[in-house]
């Protein structure tokens, strides 16, 4: 599973908006649409503040393989 | 412990110069010399390429905490 769809899952699993996630972590919520759909190639610091919004550690967004 | 950090010790203990580093993941030397010393936002590729080459998971060269 990519970064992108477990950031998705997570998010919906606790109910927060793509909106809110997006303004959190100071990004649009275009942009956030494009990170779920894995057509982003984040940064390490966009994948901590991710997490750290999320209240996931960083390894639980990050799994082994190449990112869809 | 950082990313950068773990990337040096894993090169290491594995005999690898960072010029052969560097040169296997498609970069300047200098570029992977400030990936070591932290002052990098990798991209998620770069450190699936840098895991790749290292023979290592990707989780293995990401902690929880913020990049140094």
């Amino acid at each position: 599973m990519t970064v992108g769809r477990r950031v998705r899952r997570i998010r919906t699993e606790r109910g927060i908006s793509q909106e809110a996630l997006a303004g959190a972590v100071g990004v649009h919520r275009t942009y956030l649409g494009g990170v779920e759909r894995g057509e982003r190639n984040l940064t390490l610091r966009s994948v901590e503040r991710l997490a750290d919004r999320l209240g996931v550690p960083v390894r639980e967004l990050i799994g082994d393989g190449p990112e869809g």
